[in-house]
């Protein structure tokens, strides 16, 4: 196998021999998704960079390689910094490297399949300032060299059961087909996986952690639909389920289907977040109207039908009965020393798949122990696996992906007893978290107006963390899924009965420890007597204690003993006639009322 | 006097004459002021509409008021629905409204100096989507029919010292000058009032409430100014103060003199905000550049300097002196049944004339007695005049402009005994006031973020308010000043070290009480051991009694209570010495520990 070096200098003949000075190599596929098969991973194979955001621009004499502030440390492990300049993407992008580099006349290519269209006219335009150009290549120059890049996968597209999505597939696509036609279109482009999936009620298994099957979709004002994909993938049970209102094309069709539209003057419905330049392209150059707005799937997708809240609810239950026996274990073994990160991660997957439903992760599991956990996005290796001991916190944001829900949970634990420094900082991650299970706020209202109420606790004591306070989460679906989001950064979707989101915030000591309670709450309408307003309210979904050893009663309110307690009522209620009778015995000590 | 039947006639007989078959009358100046001299209300003379927001439309055969939801009862009681209908400006716009009645081929006249361009070209669009044409008057129409319009005013500017203003005019014509070249441009239009006051340090007596003088300006980016305004307000030490680097104009030569800029093709920075669409149009017409961008005074006069805050301090020092007397006065009255708002609004009055530096009051008083309380922006007059009664509820908000602050303050005080509902809601507004005060927040938070911290005691009881939490205040200035803001609405101003903001929730109960607790804060850094990010906070400024006998002490948690005694005792500590004998002795029981 070439190693880095000379994939680069193959990358670079390639690139010389079709006269191009540059490329940009992106880590996503066709469908802008966040986890991507193992043939759309050039960036992986090219820079040996494993991270989950991030790109790199290889030049004649000079690459580098831009990622955000989560891999800083990573890519400097993984990446050979002879080969690429490390690059901060928050303080340069790929087209301002770019545009300091290149020369007049130049051409730097691009893959139209791989990239939005906000950012080939961004880039495009900051090229054109230096007299060079962006341009469109026909086929991948990554794919030239690479010469064992696995193909992409043909494996069977899984029917999704009504029983568990709640609406047929002719009764989204018609729901979908209206909006289509409310858009004042005549068809929308339906591009990102998740939402191909949501609208077929189909999943699939060419991906990562998200049950998904790569596909393109075009819905119609009428109702109809049409899905594009590889014929191999298609069983007679898929072609059942999709029924009449479905017509199958093999997914090379595609690219001419959107110039058939275009001949036919339709008006089509493209939405600039999810899908890439090449669509855009072939739509205009053959004379379709585009209408830029949101895929006609997402708000349904991210507002759960009664179904789906009650497949969430009961996957919640089976994952709380898995991470139950976990932490139990975990309580045993952790004190002896001999536990390490991956051994965790194991284990509790070993549990997870025990359970009913179970098909898979819904993300990689993050096990930092001690200084690991205060790396947000670490994700333990052999390299840096490291054992659990005695004195220090370890922190698990885990998920599964159940037929009936998704689930992402993170539960720190002191292995031992815990510092006086650690369970303050616990006990105020623990009052913002429940600042915001207990908030009820009108109809209106953004999570970006409610993430200062998990913060505040540790702002009064000068403290933050730099990450969101909750994300969307699908139906055996995305674990990360829009619009929704609590955060401090711009979002105006209003929360709506039906949404999921977590709730996760936490606190990060550098190459001390890490510390994050993580739930994922469903939004709901909250009508109490007296009330004046229409008010919405969260339902904490996960199911598993919270490390009593970590909390300093002082610190709470009366109120807010009374959330814990009612949950961990909660969670003993629902758990112990599920889980064994050890685990039962420690789950009442672990939950017992403070 | 002509009636307002006769007014419209008379106007529409001028449109006619000018071949108009509509024209716009909003309510503001050629300075987009939220307060107006005599000579600009022609929407009050033509509808008799009093209220500080609004605009009508006149067409030959109908026309309309628009105003947003404060004014509905007003404008009902105040306008003749018979000539105008009533319109709710966030339903129908002047101009959606014009939309569906103009007819092809018709003009619609509007005074250029009066409307900004974001208003014009949408107004446009809509009308030529009906064939109708937008134009822009020579002359306003209504003023051709307005025998006895007062003139603009030619009192004198008035000189504010160094003392106050904390920065001489040649320090702040340096630092706008340089701030203008940073935005690539040569000179800047300083169009808003307080933005002109600011920068020449000068004030006057043109406007209601507001202590500016009318005149426009332009800022050069190498220090120098032009002021332009009538002769007749330039005293000689208005000339002395102005300095050297300053050119003072007729206000007349200030259309050619930007057509000069036109000419000479300067880069004039533009704030779309503040400057009516006049300006945009000779500045265009001449051959300007335009770069649109914020008024380049707005920041340094939203972050005050040392001399500033020292200055409101002090001011709101002699302004609590001022309202310690009069609620302990009402304490005493007011259980007697005979007081009435408007005496209770010239009792303050009279307070506030004898403090030393006290000017104006900073806007009309808001004086709400039992139901009255919970129209947000009453205003009584002698129709609407009620006594107030024991067992309800007396809301006062009103402000001071002092020579060295401008204040605003709201109290909300039980006449005789609250009932319990009055208490419990009381005691929310005053723990969302205390969480607001008592925020720490990371720098980099805008006022958006904070605004859920006020709300959430309210909306844990399914209640809300419909204004926004906070706004700025400005300097012996506009007691409504931008940019930062606290509110449910879109604002991104960072709030910053120096901005001084009012902390405002409210409940109001229709038909039976207003409840709103206001003080001002001023933001600071706030560092403390242990923080481990830049931290601010907020200073309360105001001074005055918080009514113990509706705060329900139960409801409040310690840290609460420990915020309340001990704003009570700075509010003793502070006053006692100033206020005459037997007010301090009510002032003491009113400021006693809970």
């Amino acid at each position: 196998m070439p190693n880095a070096a000379e994939r680069l200098s193959a990358l670079r003949a390639e690139l010389t021999a079709r006269g191009l000075a540059g490329f940009v190599v992106p880590l996503t596929d066709e469908h802008m998704s966040e986890y991507v098969g193992e043939y759309a991973k050039r960036l992986e194979w090219l820079t040996g960079f494993t991270g989950s955001a991030g790109s790199a621009v290889v030049l004649a004499d000079s690459a580098a390689i831009f990622v955000d502030g989560r891999y800083t440390l990573q890519v400097r492990d993984q990446v050979d910094g002879s080969l690429y300049e490390y690059q901060s993407v928050l303080e340069t992008s790929p087209a301002q490297w770019l545009g300091e580099r290149v020369g007049e006349g130049q051409k730097i290519g691009f893959d139209p399949w791989y990239h939005t269209r906000g950012w080939v006219e961004a880039t495009r335009r900051t090229l054109a300032a230096k007299g060079a150009e962006l341009v469109a290549v026909e086929s991948n120059p990554v794919d030239a060299v690479w010469a064992d890049q696995p193909k992409p996968p043909l494996d069977p597209i899984l029917v999704h059961d009504d029983a568990y999505t709640g609406m047929s597939t002719e009764e989204k696509l018609a729901a979908t087909g209206a909006a289509v036609g409310a858009a004042g279109a005549n068809a929308a482009v339906i591009a990102a996986l998740d939402s191909v999936a949501w609208l077929f009620n189909i999943r699939g298994t060419d991906v990562a952690c998200t049950p998904v099957a790569r596909a393109f979709a075009l819905s119609f004002a009428d109702g109809r639909a049409e899905l594009f994909t590889e014929a191999e993938k298609i069983t007679p049970a898929v072609t059942q389920a999709l029924g009449d209102s479905v017509t199958v094309h093999p997914r090379e069709r595609f690219a001419d289907r959107l110039a058939e539209l275009g001949a036919e003057k339709a008006r089509v419905l493209v939405d600039p977040e999810s899908t890439v330049f090449a669509v855009f392209e072939r739509l205009e150059a053959a004379g379709a109207v585009i209408i830029e707005g949101r895929d006609p799937c997402v708000m349904p997708k991210a507002i759960k039908n009664p179904v789906e809240i009650a497949g969430s609810r009961a996957a919640h239950i089976r994952d709380g009965v898995a991470l139950s026996r976990f932490l139990h274990w975990l309580h045993i073994e952790a004190p002896k020393g001999t536990v390490t990160e991956l051994d965790a991660d194991a284990r509790l997957l070993s549990l997870r798949q025990e359970a009913n439903l179970f098909r898979d992760v819904s993300f990689p599991a993050i096990t930092g122990a001690g200084p690991n956990g205060a790396i947000v996005h670490y994700r333990s290796t052999p390299k840096t696996n490291r054992p659990l001991k005695v004195g220090e916190l370890f922190l698990i944001d885990s998920g599964g992906q159940y037929l009936d829900g998704t689930t992402d949970v993170t539960r720190t634990v002191a292995v031992g007893t815990a510092g006086a420094e650690e369970r303050d900082r616990f006990t105020r991650v623990l009052k913002g978290h429940i600042a915001l299970a207990t908030a009820r706020f009108p109809s209106g209202t953004t999570g970006r107006q409610l993430d200062a109420l998990a913060r505040l606790p540790l702002w009064l004591a000068g403290l933050d963390y730099d990450h969101g306070t909750g994300h969307g989460v699908g139906s055996y679906l995305s674990v990360h899924e829009g619009p929704q989001r609590i955060g401090k950064t711009v979002n105006d979707t209003v929360l709506t009965p039906g949404m999921i989101l977590s709730n996760e915030p936490g606190y990060y000591k550098t190459g001390a420890y890490g510390i994050r309670i993580e739930n994922l709450v469903l939004t709901h309408e909250d009508r109490r007597e007296g009330d004046e307003r229409p008010m919405l309210a969260f339902e904490t979904l996960t199911m598993a204690p919270i490390d009593l050893a970590l909390v300093e009663p002082r610190l709470l309110t009366p109120e807010e003993k009374d959330w814990l307690n009612a949950y961990h009522r909660r969670v003993i209620e629902t758990l112990a006639p599920l889980v064994p009778e050890d685990t039962r015995g420690w789950l009442a000590a672990a939950t017992r009322p403070l």
